[in-house]
């Protein structure tokens, strides 16, 4: 990002008839989204989220406590505006799209049409269960980046200034905890949590499906194609794609949950600097988020105890920048607002 | 609060197309507000953030970093709308309603007229210095906290839905220590913070002028209207006012920061049912904050490292009770949804 749009903000933030930078986060992040659009005018009035939707083998090992018919049930719901993301969208102004990167139902089968905001780029139905040999292959893991690469384009190219990333994936927190497991070192018992869930026995399910997956594949850590493709999932894929096209277009993008995450690390395992251009929405009550957070090196924005996916805590944060956009632009200085400054 | 309307609520949220309360804090405030506002259809589109504007004599004993005169010169500033309360304002959709409950400065003197958005309430033009003698009379102390329950009455019966408080006055961080200390019984280490930013001698000066000020006065921690009187202020006096307007007319009412919860305190300490109406808006740097907060039992919405006040916090916050009602209101059940439940 552009280092010295963001000291050229600083010099503006202390001349604002404030006390030093006494509005705290909502400076920083006004001054990292000059940064990031390398402007001193960032505007973050267009919004989306990109829900990428996908199912996993691994739920043969019966790491969720939903079924996975409820995947294309939600999503048939997220097209029809009455889900949790669809209403923190319209709150925040973001319009929601969703793709379907590898869902087990066929679309058409549920009635659901593509269109202006619901995309098929399915390039499995389901992954393989990863407990047994690698979710999917490293030509459709590359493929998947590259699509949720291109919808994310297509929509910076339309005009959208701020992106958010969404999942919708019966057990994708399996995949995602392994993903978090692997890239940043952390034990199974500190990443995995119950995900939409489980009970006790679920848990331990969960841990001893991921640990098999680990052992199994032997995905290595350095390289984040590999552990995609070894333990990861569709939607996962497709969010590391938005992540690296929000970069590549020097605009924002603001990560949402555990899932989102997972995809955000991909991402940057694949291309360090990325991390630049996200923000945080907000930590997850799954235990393992936090740990994630930290080896990106972001602070969420928001912590109200949401543990529900689907984009909704990055939605809600999208809110944050925006109002932080306008402390930048709209507060005035001590000379225009004719207020002393310091004794 | 109506926890019959509570309880209701909490069934519908069992049945939202969602993991167990995977919204986390976002269904705990709607239901609060169904519990407040009696109604199973709470709606807190119509916002009024109040700043309360009040001088210190207190600033004799040199407590705070900037001149008095910008408390009137700040005042300008927001019936200007370029103060950090009013980009706030527009952006979550509230109106600023600004109060001279008792400024030094005559407000005509600076240009400015009554009217739709200024009103003047002035007690006295500043309180005593409280380091000598009490801040002002308890009859002053009384018509303070009427003129604040006034005006956010007429408000209410205007249709506002949700009040904010907010609060002008160079040195009123002192006071609200002060008040902090008393009431919650925090040592003047803990409760007494930079306020501005005054530097190491001045944070000295400041805790020294508190303590002679309780000294001096011995306020009785059992009585609230005795405090507020002995160490209080003006613009604290309207807050509390604002507290028990809310809690009257069944509203809710978010808090901003440092000085607007010395307010809320001196109001539970006159009725502590009034605290079931309040939300925290979010968590001060100063560091006495939380304390008072863990004394009403409240929870920050959001924790943004804000410490400017005006009614800042409290502003960004109502955007989160917004977002609460809608997601309790828009979001489809798995019923309607169609979405399967639990195994």
């Amino acid at each position: 990002i552009d280092e010295s749009m963001v000291e050229q903000a600083k010099e503006h933030t202390a001349k604002l008839a404030v006390p030093p930078r006494a509005l705290g986060r909502l400076h920083d992040i006004g001054e990292k989204l000059c940064g990031i659009m390398g402007s001193q005018d960032p505007d973050v009035a267009s919004k989306a989220v990109i829900v990428m939707a996908g199912d996993h083998g691994i739920v043969d090992e019966g790491v969720s406590a939903f079924p996975q018919e409820v995947t294309g049930e939600m999503v048939k719901n997220f097209l029809a505006g009455g889900a949790g993301i669809n209403c923190l969208c319209r709150h925040v102004g973001a319009k929601v799209i969703v793709v379907d990167m590898g869902m087990k139902v066929d679309p058409m089968a549920l009635g659901l049409e593509t269109g202006d905001i619901f995309f098929s780029h399915k390039i499995a139905p389901g992954t393989e269960n990863f407990a047994k040999g690698p979710a999917m292959t490293k030509e459709q893991a590359e493929k998947a980046i590259l699509c949720g690469f291109e919808r994310a384009s297509a929509l910076i190219n339309e005009g959208v200034q701020v992106l958010g990333t969404g999942d919708m994936g019966i057990g994708n927190t399996t995949p995602s905890a392994a993903i978090g497991a692997v890239l940043t070192g952390a034990s199974l018992d500190d990443m995995t949590g119950r995900g939409t869930g489980v009970d006790d026995e679920g848990l331990q399910r969960k841990k001893a499906a991921i640990q098999k997956g680990i052992d199994v594949n032997q995905p290595d850590p350095k390289d984040g194609l590999d552990v995609l493709a070894k333990v990861g999932g569709y939607e996962i894929a497709g969010i590391a794609g938005i992540v690296l096209a929000a970069a590549y277009h020097k605009k924002p993008v603001v990560i949402d949950g555990f899932i989102s995450t997972a995809g955000a690390l991909i991402a940057h395992a694949l291309c360090p600097l990325a991390g630049q251009y996200m923000f945080a929405g907000h930590c997850s009550e799954e235990p393992g988020h936090k740990l994630m957070l930290d080896h990106l090196g972001l602070k969420p924005i928001l912590d109200l105890g949401l543990r529900l996916g689907e984009g909704t805590g990055g939605a809600l944060a999208m809110n944050i920048l925006e109002a932080s956009v306008k402390v930048f632009k709209e507060v005035l200085t001590f000379e225009q607002a004719g207020v002393t400054n310091k004794e």
